[in-house]
């Protein structure tokens, strides 16, 4: 329906001048950028031409999204998830293609679990005979699978099956909750006892498949009590499950058999060789999530950047008060929110590509049958997680709050970001549980170094725990003598010296003062922020360190970057780092002042680093961080020709029940839905 | 529908078996604590005697409203609340009953602009004709009314109506898109020169009153477009507004005359002799936002704490490995998160009863014609705002993260809670500009203290800031003597010191080293959140100081709570502290064993001290959090038996485009709600 705000424009300057200007101000070219941060497995050639399919889809469109129902929302994700597998096939696209798909839509695939813990499990559990039978029909999707470990009484605590008590139910199973028809449970091996058959022994939780629905009427079987958890934070277009089962039999064949067994006629069980496999698997997915982050956090810090660029508000309180307001970007305290996020976006990207490399590495050690790595790789993947997921969530939140009103808004494109992010400082290990095992390893580590400090490193944590004990007391860093702030290798060793302090605390503590260990979790904890803190720096260090590939342009700007990274932290842990002796006092006053020195000489430049990232406006959804600037008028278009509840007209009379002007219906169908 | 899960219980030790040890082990009475807390102005009698009328209305059932779409969530909204107006007329209900049941149905309710703002600006801008006439129709709600003055591109700078720009639509001025029939819509003023009658000159913002929409078919009048603007993060039953004029005429009467007016004949403007007034409302509004903080964190501390009780994971590491698992409140790194927030509570409990006498006062003094507590209480409710708010919002959501998978879930009440309170570090003044207002204050303080150090302190503010001039260099407190830890009274002069400190470093950059007030932004955020904290140590200290009422017990455990808020708050802040000599180095190295003691000692009473707040468990609607500790049975009911989702079998066949088994529909229905 026309009428005349179809004519109107915002004031000026406009989104779109103020865009060209800042990005005309900078010479970081997003060209090069963008192709050193994503260009190397394929990714942007992939994205532009997945990008172009699936924009034609009407059914991909989010433009009304978010005013569905939970049960509505449910069905658009199932759609779109069959629509994804029906253009994989249609285009015959490879793995990666089909997951580009999936991150530019943005749903939670409800196939989510058939695609990775159901076809692993039965991949690297399943017998051969096993594999053969079932990896056609998992790869055909004739039958959908998920993974059901989690109860609703035990997290990270696996109980068996069979537990008369409700707390045993499965619980969180994805997948499974509406639309599998399998499932790999995992419960308890309960075996006679050889002589007394009445007993049963438990040999700890195995890996079953299990069919758990009909395949004609999609029904649970007899025995079988399944359904979805109902709403959750974020996940919408996810079913998890709960899952009780009621003297239901399986077969022999059930119980994936790749490395443990069961003799059929004699009950005699086999032990798995290598219980450190699964070690592995855990290691991956804590990897994916760390590389997974960077992405995450890039979003929000291109949609606050922009935005807050176009933004104004108030004139310069010492200016002359002419011309237009300040652009709220301007402020060192909007910068102190979204620029360090920024610099934070590149540090999580440089470790995250570390991590898998080195996690690919190791896994090639492991085949070979050399596990030295192993615990290392572990430890750093579980640190990284905690700390790189608290990261982005926390920033995610942080650019939503620096962008006022309008980042409450639905046009911020962060509230779905936010709702489903905010699964991940839980899921695959909380993140406050495991980082004892960082705190763990370095213990370890630390004593193997006490023990014989003078004997040759065996690798890089142990040769600097060798020469920190070394150099105890009279540390060769003598902090308070030069400006450390200038140079970039100085800041990493202040990195470096803090974390390996903290472990030797943690060492004297635990070891020599034999505290127990519940009482040192805080400590712990603080001790693998720490390590883990230290492990960025230094990979954005040795990065930008080694590249030689980069202008002098793009180079100057990320080492600002580099730093403005590693001060700000610094300067949220002061304390800990002068009483570790890592910083000198005459440093850390400075703290403040040179992180606001280095944000005006990154603030040229926000633009363009954030469209280096090359986010498509499909995947952002955002009426504020759109990359033309025209953030009023979709806010406006949002709002006016999209939103469904303009097409109701209400009665606001208290007096009268009609809710719908005109509707006669005097409250009962909204009675009805409760 | 009957099954074998009815007849399941969660495993032992259940919930109500942990809680019922809990309540016993601790010798805090919550009768004792609660009437203190909460009954001195019949709270507690109301909120009884209000939750039992409400109860017992099937459409505030809150079971299933987590699964309506957003038009359906708002038509619940308006439905409820109607009828809690019905109720208000048919029990007689006083403000405070009416307000007492909104507060424990807990939507955001569509008229609350008309009963805040609208009725407000009638009842202090209109002149007494004006009052007169409207009064009666906005008391009986024959109309219904909102406020507008934000506008699309500018926030706290009000611009004119009828710019011909889409920023200066209206936008997010509540209970106007949908229900209100009648708002004060803030404009420029623009009158004729005189003597050149087509030129207009503006005198600045003015309230009218407008009629929008038709009292009978309550469409929008001609010339005016308005609307709902869409979801947001939350306040999902509350229709925020755009509004645009297109030639809108309104009568000379619109123009609310109390103050300023305009000479029907002549032409003449009157001016208003006090523009503070509004200075005033501004702050009231900040006051009670400070007072609701601690209602909001103690909902979701009870929720934490009840939960983290009940669940339990993992055996103790030292221990002997037989037994139930541990609580998790029993890990310090569990309690870290939650107990400070406690704490918090309690301290945001104190000064927002503080905030609201202080109010009281002023208001008195204003209406005798004393203006001196002014700009003192302008400055404490912006400060208190900002620093409160952001505690209650950022603790809401480390509570939830508490508490592992189950705080993601639906089942643990905090969804809304915190999708709603995530507003507040925003309206009413952002967290990050308003502590300029602050700052502001204290460097004008501080400079007329350095002025006359010696003259006769005019106020407590200006005492010890002369205090500290007398002193500098060499202060009275000199924290490397002794274990200032010890005293309470030390606690509190330490937090005056170092917020003192940053006063006297602020005025030393503004006022003698002439830096631009830009510059200094997030110095003066630094000094404003020092500032805040020192007032809700120091109302803490003085309330617990004052009160001889209490129990021995009861006393002791509150002044161990003081002294957590107050050591953990300087923990965060170590280097601060450190910096501006308020506290000695050995101090701040014991400071984490201190706090880590201070927790083990409140654990045991940490149940019965969120009893106290004695929040209903039909306002907490939540499985983790409930009184009596049914959690898994909560939770498994919430699944099985509520969630609609359960209702609908889906066809998981990515080949075949139907998603609801036995529909036909291949996706047209979901498609047309796109």
């Amino acid at each position: 329906m026309p009428d005349f705000t179809d004519k109107l424009s915002p004031a000026q300057p406009d989104g779109p001048t103020t865009l060209a200007h800042e990005r005309a101000q900078s010479n970081v070219s997003v060209k090069e950028l963008s192709e050193h941060l994503l260009s190397s497995d394929g990714f942007l050639e992939r994205q532009a031409r997945i990008l172009k399919l699936i924009q034609q889809e009407p059914l991909l469109s989010k433009e009304k999204q978010q005013n569905l129902s939970r049960p509505d929302r449910f069905k658009l994700g199932l759609a779109r998830a069959k629509l994804l597998r029906r253009l994989k096939d249609q285009h015959n696209w490879s793995h990666d293609e089909y997951k580009m798909a999936e991150y530019l839509v943005d749903d939670v695939s409800p196939y989510f679990l058939h695609l990775e813990m159901f076809i692993t499990t039965i991949r690297e559990q399943a017998s051969e005979e096993q594999r053969a039978y079932w990896m056609p029909l998992i790869e055909s999707w004739k039958i959908v699978g998920a993974y059901a470990q989690t109860e609703l009484g035990h997290g990270s605590n696996v109980r068996g099956l069979d537990s008369p008590t409700l707390t045993a139910s499965k619980w969180w199973n994805g997948s499974l909750g509406r639309i599998a028809n399998h499932a790999i449970v995992v419960a308890q091996l309960l075996l006679p006892r050889p002589g007394s058959p009445d007993q049963y022994v438990s040999h700890g939780p195995h890996p079953f498949i299990v069919q758990v629905r009909d395949m004609k009427t999609h029904l649970p079987l007899d025995g079988i009590v399944v359904g979805d958890i109902g709403p959750k934070y974020g996940y919408i277009t996810m079913d998890n499950a709960y899952m009780l089962f009621d003297h239901f039999r399986i077969p022999h064949s059930a119980m994936l058999s790749r490395y443990s067994s069961v003799d059929p006629n004699t009950g005699k069980y086999t032990k798995p060789e290598q219980p450190a496999l699964v070690y592995g698997s855990l290691t991956y997915v804590r990897a994916q999530i760390v590389h997974h982050a960077r992405l995450v956090l890039a979003r929000a810090v291109t949609i606050a950047v922009r935005y807050t660029a176009i933004r104004r508000q108030f004139q310069d309180r010492d200016g002359d008060k002419r011309g237009p307001e300040m652009a709220v970007l301007d402020y060192p305290t909007v910068q102190i929110r979204i620029l360090p996020l920024l610099a934070t976006a590149f540090a999580l990207h440089y470790t995250g590509l570390s991590m898998r490399s080195i996690y690919q590495n190791t896994r090639k050690d492991v085949e070979k049958g050399d596990f030295h790595s192993l615990a290392h790789m572990h430890s750093m993947s579980s640190g990284l997680k905690s700390l790189c997921t608290m990261l982005a969530a926390d920033g995610v939140e942080t650019c939503r709050r620096a962008m006022g009103g309008h980042g409450f808004g639905g046009g911020s494109g962060l509230i779905q970001l936010n709702n489903d992010y905010l699964s991940k400082p839980t899921v695959e290990g909380d993140n406050w549980m495991i980082t004892q095992q960082v705190a763990a390893y370095l213990i370890k580590k630390m004593t193997a170094a006490v023990d014989s400090p003078a004997s040759t490193a065996t690798d890089e944590t142990d040769a600097i725990f060798k020469e920190f004990i070394r150099n105890c007391g009279s540390r060769s860093f003598d902090a308070a003598e030069r400006d450390m702030l200038a140079s970039d290798r100085d800041i990493v060793k202040s990195f470096e010296l803090r974390a390996t302090a903290l472990a030797y605390e943690a060492y004297e503590q635990r070891v020599h003062k034999k505290q127990s260990w519940n009482s040192l979790l805080i400590q712990l904890h603080k001790l693998s922020k720490a390590q883990s803190q230290y492990i960025l720096v230094k990979t954005f260090f040795e990065a930008l360190s080694t590249d030689n590939s980069l202008s002098n342009s793009t180079s100057s700007i990320l080492w600002e970057l580099f730093r403005l990274f590693a001060l700000f932290t610094m300067e949220n842990e002061g304390f800990e780092f002068f009483r570790c002796n890592a910083v000198a006092r005459s440093d850390l006053d400075r703290l403040p002042t040179r992180v606001q020195e280095l944000m005006s000489r990154i603030r040229p430049h926000a633009v363009n680093l954030v469209d280096s990232w090359i986010i498509p406006d499909y995947l952002l959804d955002s009426a504020l961080g759109r990359y033309d600037g025209r953030v009023y008028e979709d806010l406006y278009n949002r709002a006016h020709r999209l939103n469904p509840l303009n097409r109701i007209t209400f009665n606001p009379n208290y007096w009268e029940d009609e809710i719908v002007k005109g509707s006669a219906d005097s409250g009962a169908s909204i009675l009805s839905k409760l």
